[in-house]
């Protein structure tokens, strides 16, 4: 790329997100230098996007810029992490002002609103790719992980999942709109997917309450299934307790819905267990913290995840929930 | 990618590099928990290599490997910072296992040889990239940048410059070898190339005695320009000063030696910026430090880049140095 052209990016990057004390050195020389508070750890997460893969070719460069920030977001969240100062690299076959520009601000106001510093980056010409790499706070030995799960844990997920993978399939023209003109819950159902909204504020919120928790990129079920493993035990969910939106549930109608919640990734909701034994102290304080979020089944002392409605039981595999027991 | 093949790519990345005891958290969470060490700030890059731009198709798994956490490394060293943990962002068109073990191979020697944890990452498919962000600490206010430099400044430059450059037209056959079998200095140079040396021992032992320093990813001439202008100086090279290989010069002549040390990048080199004032004892400090380094000018009380053979003055530009005076 013409130096030209870096200074142009240079212009768009710099000063991005919010400023911050603790930021002796930002964007513009080989490294940033920052100053960690004392007595904190350090948590650190790096998530790249694809284009083709992980949004579909000609997205709104806002959009883009949005989910770069959102998805690292989200693993900050999922530790109860509080996010401080971001890298971004950004890999693009041109360097378009426009494009860069709309970028930016779908970045820039989604670092605003979580006090999040851009403090370095690196942009090369190639396919178009973005990985951000983000950094925040924990307290020592408070950060959620994935495995500290017990055997009848109650399992919860925030919000409505499988909003965003129906939006996909909206925006990608799988799914036809109902009309000529697009409905309000179609609307909603393309932003769940275009602008994720990361859970941090509920991640920070469930410090001393989850006993496990993960974000949830590819599915509820298989992430689920990832923080039972980790917790060494099973899960069951009842598919009957699925916190599904009217907007999903009018468009894609139950059984449809219940899969995309289960399978369709791209939420970054949170899926967390909460001891059985603090159940109702934690509905309160759910509730005086305002998490949106659902109880949804139980960690249990076997292995995989199961599924329930009514009497019957079925065993979730990759391929879908087939399995009748 | 089906989950097989991350579990596949998770056996090549977990442990990584070498243990260290600050390392609460590391891969296989929603993101690594660190402890900083108290009283230092923390130092941050982040750097991308792209297929087809910063190596060539085909380059061997362990050179990609190696380049991706030099690069990063090299920035650590021209902030005079000690590297400690790295995360990975790796996009790959499939998880081929003998790949990603050279790769990993590559990777991990570097990151053993300094002391680097790798503590997170991330894979996704697509195109092949590699993004790496590098963490490490440097006490406050001691960090070596690009702007500290004053007109009259000594300007060094580490190594041998322009040996990555032929080593480079070498592997893509820019460059065809001398006879049918690969001379001793084409295999170095070669190898300057597929496995750069970062500076890091060096930037350290830089720290309190270099006014400015920045590492050589793009040509110690365009580098060096950057380094003055962020210093708000100019700068002269003495060409006959350049330091170069023998390697080099037997291969590319004196001419096109110096054309490609001024010029042709990925050499991870450091350039940085001594006072004349501290010369002496700068240069006494170099040799109980084993600093392998050359005067090769000084920053100027003027603007821009000057080479100078004798009595002529070139001025420097990114299409050559054409314009003499």
């Amino acid at each position: 790329m013409p130096l030209g052209e870096f200074a142009l990016i240079d212009r768009f990057f710099r000063d991005l997100g919010v400023r911050r004390d603790d930021v002796d050195l930002g964007v513009g020389d080989d490294a940033a230098v920052l100053a960690c508070p004392a007595g904190m750890r350090l948590v650190a997460a790096i998530d790249t996007l694809v284009e083709g893969r992980h949004f579909p070719p000609g997205s709104p460069a806002a959009s883009i810029g949005h989910r770069a920030l959102a998805v690292n977001l989200s693993d900050l969240a999922a530790m109860g992490a509080s996010p401080a100062w971001a890298l971004l690299a950004l890999t693009l076959p041109e360097a378009e002002p426009a494009w860069l520009g709309e970028f930016a601000a779908g970045f820039g106001a989604l670092a605003r609103a979580h006090g999040v510093a851009l403090v370095g980056g690196d942009t090369t010409a190639g396919p178009l790719s973005v990985t951000v790499q983000l950094l925040g706070f924990a307290a020592p030995k408070r950060a959620l992980l994935r495995s500290g799960g017990r055997a009848g844990d109650v399992v919860f997920v925030t919000g409505t999942p499988g909003d965003a993978a129906f939006g996909l399939a909206l925006e990608i023209g799988r799914e036809a709109p109902a009309g000529p003109e697009a409905t309000d819950a179609e609307r909603q159902l393309r932003e769940r997917f275009l602008y994720p909204t990361p859970r941090v504020a509920w991640g920070e919120a469930l410090v001393g309450w989850a006993s496990a928790a993960q974000d949830i990129s590819d599915g509820l079920a298989g992430d689920l299934a990832k923080l039972a493993a980790a917790s060494g035990c099973g899960a069951e969910i009842d598919l009957e307790r699925l916190p599904l939106s009217a907007a999903l549930l009018g468009r894609a109608g139950r059984d449809a819905a219940e899969r995309l919640a289960l399978t369709g990734g791209d939420d970054y909701e949170l899926v967390f267990s909460v001891p059985a034994a603090r159940l109702e102290a934690f509905t309160e304080h759910a509730r005086r913290s305002v998490i949106d979020c659902s109880a949804i089944g139980r960690l249990t002392a076997g292995e995989g995840l199961q599924l329930r409605r009514a009497a019957h039981v079925m065993q979730f595999s990759h391929s879908g929930y087939e399995h009748f027991s």
